[in-house]
């Protein structure tokens, strides 16, 4: 309940007015396409009082609406409330899309301003041709995050770098700057531009702390066979850091310098850009020398090496022992009627994830979500949203951490031995449709939206939907969402391929009762090859059991059971040398067969 | 084996080079973007000898090479042969695109030309994209079809037009040509240019004979508030059509004024074309005129009405009766070890589709292959390759009619007692994949490509696929084949809608062993409203038993089995009351319970 934001909103309004721009778009995201923009770039939520991973604001001088998705509808809800701001339901077939309404309520010949380092090159596109047809005009020049919007506007991050070595990364920084520009030849390009920060991090193999829970740098990189530049804050660089750039023939200049930079690079350079990723205002000011096309470096970042994969498999194993032994601890003191709150959760993870080798911080903020709180698709519980936890309904938690030889995330939904019969139901529908995805056999070439109708069917089937996607791409020690793989009802084009790391978590989200998602991460592994050709499948690499007391084995097909038991077997056999007492005792009746 | 192509091919080279033509593409389509062209734009034929209905030639002064799909790789296999045309197997990953193909074979500077009237808007802005960036110019004003190089090109079809009665059409012309305005003028048009001989058919209530199993006639269609041109040839038009088409206000102009009327349209009239259909040089000719969009009517032909509903449903019953007829005969002629060709197949289905009420035609050119023929997708006997039908291998018939009340379409996969146990098997495959498809349930806004992998999933499990869709859109007494709905690997953005016709036919193919395809048509209907929205599912609308004998039900489910069972109960229960003497008795014999 935020009304503070109502003089913001009018400083906007007037630096607008005096701009002659008639509305304005304030997106979530950085000029690196960030998911979780630092906080020198979170205006919208300046202006919003909105503290939502996804959502985008639209003022103009008499509303101001803010666009999120399914996950953020009760959020929004409740943060929006007494500021003004209108709620638009992004996915529901009756919202239309902020083009469709900018279209709808602006006068033709008014101009539509935005920040043009904020919007991806497909994003510019998309919106001016929409905008082009109502003969509304489009300014990317504006920029709204002004000292007189903004006065007290944050710093850029300053953190150190630091090195990812070798051991974990699996591969020299010069060995994926020469794949990255071989892809980028590929596409009739001699340079790259990479403004991605997890690209960046991935390519050089640093990391840093500039962004809460994504291990990565503020930066920009450009490569080409000659000259290899790293734009960052100079403050940022270590001896030590400097020294292994140089190894790889990367000198650093500031981070304000990527335009004037990119502007004084002579005609005959083609530089690649990524079409959803880098900024409008970069291809403008390269002009012919911009070659538009996909990153050269995600689909390299996405198929994980061995190294990666045994590193990943190794932060699993004390990823699951942290996790058994909080479940355990929650369960414990659940049963025993102790007090216990959705904040105390994060905690408990926190202390034992973090006993483990390897440990850096958690990779996203914790969603702990108790009966109504689970329902709320990126919960994150607050002092005034705190609920006790007890055995009347589900908890539904999420969380992961990141080490440096992997990046965990995984969703479990708990009950406390009272679940009633349409929770047992709901659950085991959402994990019949985990378990078709988790045993998937597909040929090579396929994408996730072919697969991600598999895990909603069971669901579907009886009315029941969940308006998320299934599967998303994870990083190696970098972001927990990453492309360009993922499981969803759209298609985003790349295909599965061996190596790539992608989460399988169909859920349902019951309002104002309770949430359930059942989340492990799956590797693409070769399955067969055969007359037709190859054939991949999913090796799920999350080791932690499923709540077995919410399992309703009637409605579950023999396969079904036998995979959750192989399961289970698995995940006995892999966690319990590693726990005692107790929580060994926990783990065994958790894993026993259903 | 056509060894006969070879002088059309030189005369075409010698045209391209007076032209400065370095390589042409001619593609297996009229200026309708028709699947089936009528004889007048056989062209590709013409040049190559190849008679599968996909397929694309690519000239050059040096070489000849057709691109076409999985269904017709045998088949292409054996008319190139000689012709020194090399073929290009389309979809897999290994073969390039014809715009990538031509990138790396001509010479920068050089030019393809086109005939602009056989490329739609969008197929020639891919192309043009593509070849600019190679440097390679697009000339659109190539007309390879001159009488140099088919002299005896046949003349345009000119069978008359009849009327499709408003009993079977269920709604009137005027009514259809005011619910197409309606949707140009959502597109910002005050007119719409309609290209599609279906449409046109639809929308006018008209049918003719002009393309073989299409019952269209050769025309564009010019719409707005106050001009309606059909554009035909006028010995078409009899009396009867000429008063029907002036109730819905609609005039007659000569086929060949088409380029010159659009030319002459003032500039404030703005006319909505397809991007998918209309012709590029139609595009050109409007000029600003143009908006370019999606197809005004095809959204509307696909959603059947309730006349066309029940018509369709009297027209599977009739088909059914048939289609057992035929079953029942050519299983006892083939047990007797009577002599059965897969040439006579047709003739006998014909026979018994035609004492039907309301027979038009066949829907399509009757699939009959025998054992290793079952695995050439569209394989048609013909004199040279007929093969005699035993008891030793599969027979894969894939048939269909028009009926004035609906189309039909259906495969079935036959033994005659002897299947081998992995024929058995491969065949319980497929059709888990057809069941899983027909039991499916999804959500209002569902699109087919996130359906398709159910139907797939049984036979990638072990390592088998199939390269064509498994579904497309089905006219009513129009195409076999329509849009805009399909179920297939790539999304068409087109949501499945209630009133749908759609086919459900995965498949397997054993080169050189046997084929096996399981196709029943299904109508998308409502299934329920929950709190999550609305859900929709199929009803199979196909009457005819699958081959008992084929499945292994050691490998299905219950619900598998109780499908299959209920289905057959259902055929029973219709067919039995319309077939007497042996035919009831092979019915009663085929429909029992597994």
């Amino acid at each position: 309940m935020d009304t503070s934001v109502a003089p913001h909103l009018a400083a906007l309004r007037q630096r607008m007015a005096a701009f002659g721009i008639a509305a304005t778009v304030i997106p979530h995201t950085d000029p690196h396409h960030s998911e979780y923009p630092a906080d020198h770039w979170q205006l919208r939520r300046h202006l919003s009082g909105f503290t939502g991973s996804a959502g985008t604001l639209v003022v103009t001088a008499d509303s101001a609406l803010l666009w999120t998705d399914s996950r953020y509808f009760l959020q929004a809800d409740r943060q929006l409330a007494g500021t003004g701001i209108t709620m638009m339901k992004d996915g529901l077939l009756t919202t239309p899309s902020i083009e469709q309404w900018l279209c709808e309520h602006l006068p033709e010949g008014s101009t539509v301003g935005i920040d043009g380092m904020l919007f991806s090159i497909t994003e510019t596109r998309t919106m001016r041709a929409a905008l082009d047809k109502a003969g509304i005009k489009l300014n990317t020049a504006f920029e709204p995050a002004d000292e007189s919007v903004w006065p007290a506007r944050p710093a850029l991050p300053e953190c150190h770098i630091y090195i990812h070595n070798l051991e974990y990364a699996g591969q020299s920084a010069a060995d994926k700057i020469a794949a990255v520009l071989a892809n980028a030849a590929e596409a009739g390009a001699n340079a790259v531009f990479i403004s991605a920060l997890d690209e960046i991090a991935w390519t050089l193999n640093i990391r840093s702390n500039d962004v809460e829970y994504n291990p990565v740098a503020t930066g920009h990189l450009y490569l080409s066979a000659d000259t290899k530049v790293l734009f960052t804050d100079p403050r940022k660089l270590t001896d030590e850091v400097r020294a292994h750039l140089k190894e790889a023939a990367v000198e650093c200049r500031d981070y304000t310098d990527i335009l004037t930079f990119l502007g004084s690079l002579p005609q005959n350079v083609k530089v690649l850009l990524s079409a959803g990723q880098s900024a409008t205002n970069v291809e403008a000011t390269l002009g012919d020398r911009a070659i538009v096309g996909s990153s050269a470096a995600a689909m390299l970042k996405a198929v994980k090496n061995e190294a990666q994969i045994r590193g990943t498999r190794a932060a699993m194993l004390r990823d699951g022992v942290a996790m058994v032994k909080a479940l355990c601890e929650i369960d414990t003191l659940v049963r025993k009627g102790e007090t216990l709150t959705e904040m105390d959760i994060p905690a408990i993870l926190t202390r034992h994830r973090s006993q483990g080798e390897l440990y850096v911080e958690e990779s996203f903020e914790t969603i702990s979500g108790f009966g109504p709180h689970g329902a709320i698709v990126h919960y994150a519980a607050r002092p005034d949203t705190n609920e006790p936890i007890n055995a009347s309904n589900l908890l539904l938690i999420d969380s992961g951490a990141s080490y440096l030889d992997g990046t965990t995330d995984i969703t479990r939904t708990i009950s406390f031995g009272q679940a009633t019969a349409e929770q047992r139901h709901d659950f085991t529908l959402v994990m019949k449709g985990h378990i078709a995805l988790a045993r998937a056999v597909f040929p090579e070439g396929t994408r996730g939206h072919q697969l991600d109708a598999i895990a909603r069917m069971p669901l579907w089937k009886e009315g029941k939907l969940y308006l998320h996607g299934t599967g998303h791409g994870v990083g190696h020690f970098l972001c927990v969402h990453e492309g360009p793989q993922s499981i969803r009802l759209n298609d985003t084009g790349a295909p599965l391929l061996p190596g790539m790391i992608t989460s399988n978590e169909p859920g349902l989200y019951l309002d104002g009762r309770y949430g359930i998602r059942c989340e492990n991460l799956v590797l693409t592994v070769p399955a067969m090859t055969t007359e037709f050709g190859r054939f991949f499948k999913f090796e799920t690499l999350t080791l932690c059991p499923f709540d077995r007391a919410l399992f309703d084995v009637s409605i579950m097909t023999p396969d079904e059971v036998n995979w959750v038991n192989d399961y289970h077997a698995r995940v006995y056999n892999d966690i319990s040398p590693l726990v005692e007492g107790a929580t060994l005792d926990w783990l065994r009746e958790a894993t026993k067969p259903l």
